[in-house]
């Protein structure tokens, strides 16, 4: 496999490779990475890098390529697998689109924790993989850790998935449960978010519900197989809420969330009233997912929305899959 | 395949099968049921019985076969999946104990919803399934319709779970909803409860923490491989719950419910005060189980614990991983 993109989720996924050895090794997984890809330049070994000395060493170790880049290496290297990690960009997609297609087109499986070339092109991209027997998984694009799409495609496939509402994201989440536990306003709380690195300098995206809008997006092409896009989901933010409609809701037993539906009618991010009792009303910085279905009725998947260390998780559980897939075939 | 007990269970499967034969022929699934048991009688048909005709007229089908049962049959069977869904008894695991050793002896996989053979004898079973090379899988015994075990196994095999909390009775869980929500004495609520027809005349099983430590086991065995016994589980039950209690805890911000928790050290069923913002704090009838893992960390899963319906997606969920797992390996 060859991982492109190398901050803290690529990071993550290393280490986490090389404290599951002995897992590995038990079900039969022996993952060679061969090319490392950021933007400066690459660590490149066909015969296989040496992840420790490269998490010790960076671009002093000896495997180090400067200027190489993923566009141009992805297509002749000799892997299965390319592993996007690249930073979410919902303009066009790029650079991630570009090592998708690129990948997919010489005959690699991909697993992806970016968003962006879902957002952007989810269609295309899935006719491509299929037209060129490859996998294209992205577990890792929504909820984080939870494993959501795996449930879906595999352990609920008897049910048919009507709706999907979720808190998907966690900033937003975390601004609310402040404003809601200990008063104050919204932009307190925010100032808070963004002392405790919950939230960016510019947190537009994730207040706004650009994010979770992202999301949405992903899961209506993903699980609903409905051919969304980001200009079709109707969106408002959190900035407008105010104490006041807080504590009005909480008189009558309800909370605010940043709630995100997606059904066969309807897309939308809006702040929404919540029972304090229902599933759906977790706080922190936890996002949560509902699938309304047919035969399990609603089934409710709680965990954390982000964390580099949590999203490897996901991109593992992907790459396992396919790893298991592959192998079953050969 | 063959089901054994045809009860509400049984029955809901076989009416989900005949509603979603579109999907499983796009899957590439064709299920043929040639014997259904239950006590008085079966019904056989080595060439696939009309699953229409005899959910219509029952033992006046002409494939009834009056005292046929499913303990000398299921050895001769030409089938390769035993779906058993017999009664729960944790006394001796009987009669569901047989099937499952007759059917996995006589080289048959073994879907079930009933917890009786677990609770005896799990490490046997998934000795005697893995030296015949078969599958036993029990999703529908523990959360109902919620795919914990299916979870545990393929999306987040990269971890290992460390403990798993959870409310896995959906009766006593009604009762504490009620005596929160509405206040008024255990008596009061489990009366309610019984004439909703969510507590058995008898509701020692549910309300003493029986039926949730017997599901404990089989998550202690099944997910954390530990081999516990229902008489290693710590167990206190619900009925000495007071209105102060639950009034006590509700001031300081917490509620009182019946939670299941096992860990390498502990494995125990009793009364405890939950954050009233924690992802266990759900309501009514619903279940919750919550895995702490070391990467994902904490993956929480909330549905139906009940329902024959509910129940069936869990039986079909399984009964499709085994078609693809055995269609793979053709």
């Amino acid at each position: 496999m060859a991982l492109v993109g190398f901050g803290n989720v690529g990071k993550a996924v290393s280490r986490v490779m090389l404290e599951k050895r002995e897992l590995f090794q038990k079900i039969g997984f022996e993952p060679t990475v061969v090319g490392i890809f950021e933007k400066k330049g690459s660590w490149i070994d066909e015969k296989g890098l040496n992840l420790p000395e490269i998490l010790s060493y960076g671009e002093s170790s000896p495997s180090w390529v400067e200027g190489a880049n993923a566009k141009e290496w992805i297509p002749d290297l000799d892997c299965e697998l390319i592993v996007e990690m690249t930073v979410t960009n919902i303009e066009d997609g790029e650079p991630g689109l570009t090592h998708f297609r690129e990948a997919l087109n010489s005959g690699k499986d991909v697993v992806t924790s970016n968003k962006g070339p879902l957002v952007i092109a989810f269609p295309e991209l899935m006719d491509l993989a299929e037209k060129r027997g490859r996998m294209l998984l992205y577990e890792a694009t929504v909820g984080g850790a939870i494993p959501i799409f795996y449930a879906a495609r595999e352990a609920l496939l008897v049910n048919k998935v009507i709706s999907i509402t979720g808190i998907l994201n966690g900033t937003s989440n975390y601004i609310l449960t402040k404003m809601t536990d200990e008063g104050g306003s919204f932009s307190a709380a925010l100032r808070e978010a963004q002392e405790r690195g919950y939230a960016e300098a510019d947190p537009t995206y994730d207040i706004e519900g650009i994010d979770a809008a992202s999301k949405l997006v992903i899961l209506a092409n993903g699980i609903l197989k409905i051919k969304k896009k980001l200009r079709d989901v109707k969106i408002e933010g959190i900035s407008k809420i105010t104490p006041e409609m807080i504590d009005l809701a909480m008189e009558d037993g309800y909370i605010v969330k940043h709630i995100g539906y997606v059904d066969r009618n309807k897309i939308e991010v809006m702040p929404r009233l919540i029972p304090k009792s229902s599933p759906l009303a977790v706080g922190g910085t936890l996002n949560v997912i509902s699938f309304e279905t047919d035969i399990a009725k609603d089934i409710t998947f709680i965990g954390r929305g982000a964390g580099p260390r949590e999203t490897s998780s996901a991109i593992l559980g992907d790459i396992l899959y396919i790893n298991k897939i592959r192998k079953e075939n050969m």
